[in-house]
């Protein structure tokens, strides 16, 4: 078979491989990541390469404009390499890897924006069921009596005992490795030794020892594993703070935008491994980017615990995902037993843990029982609600006494992906715009002030609800023309909000009409959930006293705005209150503290799951969504 | 480096190695395992091997006569390989495999002679305190609900449930590779499937999920891992019956006679791996032919539990024993916790669990745990004494109310080994001889009947009283010298029992007077042990209500012969039962109850232990007892 050599910038990385070849798989094998949100069937464009040197044959132009196929733009997916090539892939292809805006001091006054972090110093749970910190794993020193003729217990015992004696606890398990290490230890160390303890449901595991005081060097992740999106945080056990927060996309874009394409993908040959092998490339750059940023050892790396939704967890642990999309829709598991870190394949201490969050259904997950867990509802006398937007749209509703929850699937350009200049809420994101309803210029923010280089997700509803405002948007999702500032496209027309000359790309920063249909169907489909679980519990909003909103929009949700798209209900603003990415928060929870690891058990096996797809009412929700508010606008007596 | 071609007969097994390597370590790579009781010092003369082609070298003639010297012999750990060669290995030379003698059928009328199997049809232990049957794992058949979308429940909590209900258990681990296969085999076998579930310390772990109803096809090993002699049963864990049992020596025996020999042993380079890789070849060896003997898939073997002394549970798991002969003498662990077989190298069912009976000290093992446990000393009124006679001599005093245990080392020689025609138990051994007083004629019993190969523990003993009876031996050890029946030889004097022209080897079976030598320090040390363990809590035999005697001695031991050297105190014959191995029973005891593990370590944390090397009347008491029966003859007065 003949053979290419293929050279991608600006990695630089270059590979082998057989002619006919698709340019994406070729990146893959030269470990580069290219956004592809149809999972290769051509369809969505956002795999875009231009070919510097060589020859690739296309059959079909898919979704390129004949401009860029002037430009030599190639969809990745779709070429084949018919030479030795040079190709480019430019940053709006890339899928990613940079720092999430923590925001922890950027809270706004009036309670509508605060960053998950801030979330557990507000008041929202009552102060005595706070759990007690005490890590999933912990690292104690102890200086053991050494052995004599009168006290000649073996050294696992004497270790045990020394453990008893200093926390009151038995342990009921260790790995053989530490009982063959351990006589050389204690000797080597003069019976002054650092003992890692794993707390597992019924059970305590001895993780590890090592010679002298270590205690302080214990460190976990917490992970939100988003369909979109991967974000972690490295937490310092020993005294449960934040030692960095990192995000980056999830690899698995290259193979599908959601998660019903992914599952599709997972049963091609070799999918379901392609698939695990992405999300864990995802998770390992995370953790070895925040790790040596910090100059912290890999193997004091001794507990993971990971939120998710179900699809995510079961391709997390290379679990055939298979049987969700299948009537009737059932998970191979909501609860999943925790692991060894290797297992999965995450590089950290080798005896170190992974816990994964229990989800309630096939889509409804552990990212879900988190977030109710970081807000408090499950702890709550009144009744409030949680909207996670996300890919896939979650909604709780529920108190102490009972936790409702749902799902619709958005697609992710809330996440600022699938979208045309959508990115996620890093450095150059444009998070706020305002339209000038005369002349129609554009005023714009960006996250750090960085010359702007897309959209993020607040910043697209930000951005519609300025137009809709403007008079430049219909209340369908058509742009009026306004020349110089609205333009014809391929497929219709598009906004310009920023011109090239001013963006770090050199090209225009555009919403096309697509784009806004997309975003239309995305508020559609969260709006249209939220309301069938109101009727159906025949809840009225009066009734509820609070709504969280999560997701992962980085420091700011314009929540007027949300509303003015109709993404969220037009009731009194100061109900709402924005939390962030609470998926996240709640994993952080649960990894400094084992109460939460049970109240989260306990969220789950409470948490009952209404199924959208066979509520009658749920479809004419949606078409009555289909529309800026609203068809009916007696719902949105404020916009 | 020059390299030489060895073959080894009768296994014709042949291996490539250096110029100069000894024949012993040859055979070690060829796979042919030859007795080796001193750890290779040429001292103990029981790695005799005949040359029957080529050239080898050896300094010193070690323990060879001149005899052996003109026949071709050599001793394998001296002699050095220096052409291509091939070798015999004598049937007497040989670390053999075969089958233990189980003589659940021999049971001696009078209470005598009870095979361990027995004891627990006995009426020792009480009835209401006999543990209900809870194997350690478990096969259980389950028709589980298909979901559908009123019951969505995943597949894992899915099987979960139907566990719950089926057996009211709650499983609380898994390992992954059981959610990897799950979807697949619950759909494939139509919801119909038979779930492993294993008993750990405080939870239920599901070790595997099979298609269809495979209830049946569940067993385990249960082992006594002594320092001469592996013994293992293969137990139908279904329905807690003796599906075979076999012993073999253990292949440590090329290393060292005793667990001294062997610790040392260890701190040689790849010493460890090596007495490691020998043990786990003999235990490998018996599962691997009770399994083909009676057609059963490795897969079906869930479960192994071993009992042994403290050092060969270390060298069985690859922990480092040295700790054990240094000063104060503490183990690495005496608890050892639960891990998988094929951690350790047992090749059954890849997650199939070991369990290791926890030990009490350095010098008193699990074994001894075990076989309180099987003769029910801790559950007993009276007090009662359990003696032990192997290679380490063990004996335990108390009852209910306490337990104090003691050991002595007393050699290989009543497990037929470190003796010149010694051999284990099995078919051909002599184990029982009577001497005529006049005409000195010898009549012998053997087992099976078979032309006789050698005499087993029991024989010598009953040889040794048989003699003294006849006037043949004085009570110092030295022999009458009576032409055609006792012979000078190299090193004083040696009876014939049996003359070549009889044997199954074509040699004459002796006993010489190094034997009896060997015999006497054996007995000595153990009836010192047991003398001293009764003084020192104040005991005497009239306040003793059974004396429970242990051993790997077949179907036989004679009482009264033992009584007659000096082994046992010459107190009521009607006293003593022998059970027989009661480390291997029990070790099956726990593999097939719960409560039967659980009262082990409750024996194991109850247990104290006298250390004879610091007990003043120790060496008086074996200094005395080095005699037939004993200096002070006042104590044996039937004798």
């Amino acid at each position: 078979m003949e053979k290419f050599k293929v050279i991608f910038y600006p990695d630089n990385k270059s590979v082998e491989v057989e002619k006919d070849r698709t340019i994406l798989s070729a990146a893959l094998s030269a470990g580069v990541y290219i956004n592809s949100a149809c999972g290769g069937d051509g369809v969505c464009g956002r795999c875009r390469v231009i070919l510097r040197k060589g020859a690739c044959s296309m059959l079909s132009a898919g979704a390129l404009s004949l401009q860029d196929r002037k430009r030599g733009v190639y969809l990745a997916c779709l070429a084949t390499i018919q030479s030795d090539c040079e190709i480019e892939v430019p940053p709006e292809s890339r899928v990613e890897f940079d720092q999430v805006q923590s925001g922890r001091s950027d809270r706004r006054l009036g309670g509508f924006y605060a960053a998950a972090e801030d979330v557990q110093a507000a008041d929202l749970v009552p102060q005595q069921q706070q759990p007690a910190a005490a890590p999933l794993t912990e690292k104690v020193y102890l200086e053991l009596d050494p052995p004599d003729l009168n006290d000649h217990i073996s050294d696992l015992e004497r270790l045990y005992r020394a453990i008893h004696r200093s926390k009151g606890l038995q342990v009921s398990h260790t790995g053989l490795v530490n009982v063959r290490l351990l006589g050389d230890t204690l000797r080597d160390a003069l019976w002054k030794v650092t003992v890692t303890l794993a707390r597992r449901p019924g059970i305590v595991e001895l993780l590890g020892v090592e010679a002298g005081d270590r205690a302080a060097a214990n460190f976990g992740f917490a992970f939100d594993i988003g369909t979109t999106t991967v974000s972690g945080q490295l937490i310092n056990l020993s005294d449960s703070s934040i030692v960095g927060t990192k995000a980056t996309y999830n690899k698995q874009a290259s193979f599908g935008a959601d998660v019903i394409t992914r599952i599709m993908y997972a049963q091609k040959e070799e999918g379901l491994e392609k698939l695990h092998g992405a999300v864990i490339e995802s998770i390992n750059g995370i953790i070895h980017s925040l790790v040596s940023e910090r100059g912290i050892d890999l193997n004091d790396v001794t507990a993971v615990l990971c939120a998710g939704n179900t699809t995510m967890m079961h391709l997390l642990l290379r679990i055939d995902p298979a049987s969700i999309r299948k009537d009737p829709y059932v998970p191979a598991a909501n609860s999943i037993p925790v692991v060894r870190c290797h297992e999965a394949g995450i590089t950290v201490n080798p005896r170190a843990l992974l816990y994964c969050v229990p989800g309630i259904a096939s889509y409804v997950g552990g990212d879900v029982t988190a977030g109710v867990l970081s807000c408090g509802l499950d702890k709550m006398q009144d009744v409030s609600l949680l909207i996670d937007i996300g890919t896939n749209g979650e909604i709780v509703l529920g108190n102490r006494e009972f936790l409702v929850a749902t799902a619709a699937s958005a697609g992710p350009a809330f996440e600022g992906s699938g979208v045309s200049c959508g990115m996620r809420s890093s450095s150059g994101a444009i998070q706020k715009i305002s339209v000038d309803p005369k002349t129609f210029a554009v005023s714009y923010e960006t996250i750090a002030g960085a010359k702007p280089r897309g959209i993020c997700g607040s910043g697209y509803i930000d951005a519609i609800a300025a137009m809709l405002k403007a008079g430049v948007l219909d209340k369908d999702g058509t742009l009026r023309q306004i020349p110089g500032r609205v333009r014809p496209n391929d497929s219709g027309s598009e906004f310009v909000v920023v011109p090239a000359s001013e963006t770090e790309t050199a090209e225009d920063i555009v919403i096309t009409e697509a784009d806004i249909e997309n975003i239309k169907r995305a508020k559609a489909a969260i709006y249209a959930a939220t309301m069938t679980l109101m009727k159906r519990l025949s809840f009225e909003f009066g009734q509820i006293s609070r709504i969280f909103i999560a997701g992962g929009f980085g420091t700011s949700l314009d929540i007027r705005s949300a509303i003015g798209i109709g993404l969220l209900p037009d009731v009194d603003e100061a109900k709402y209150l924005f939390v962030g990415n609470s998926s996240l928060a709640g994993a952080r929870q649960q990894l400094v503290s084992e109460p939460a690891l049970a109240r989260a058990r306990d969220i789950a096996s409470r948490m009952t799951y209404l199924e959208l797809s066979v509520e009658p009412g749920y479809m004419d929700e949606y078409m009555a969504a289909l529309f800026f508010p609203h068809t009916d606008l007696s719902r949105f007596p404020n916009f």
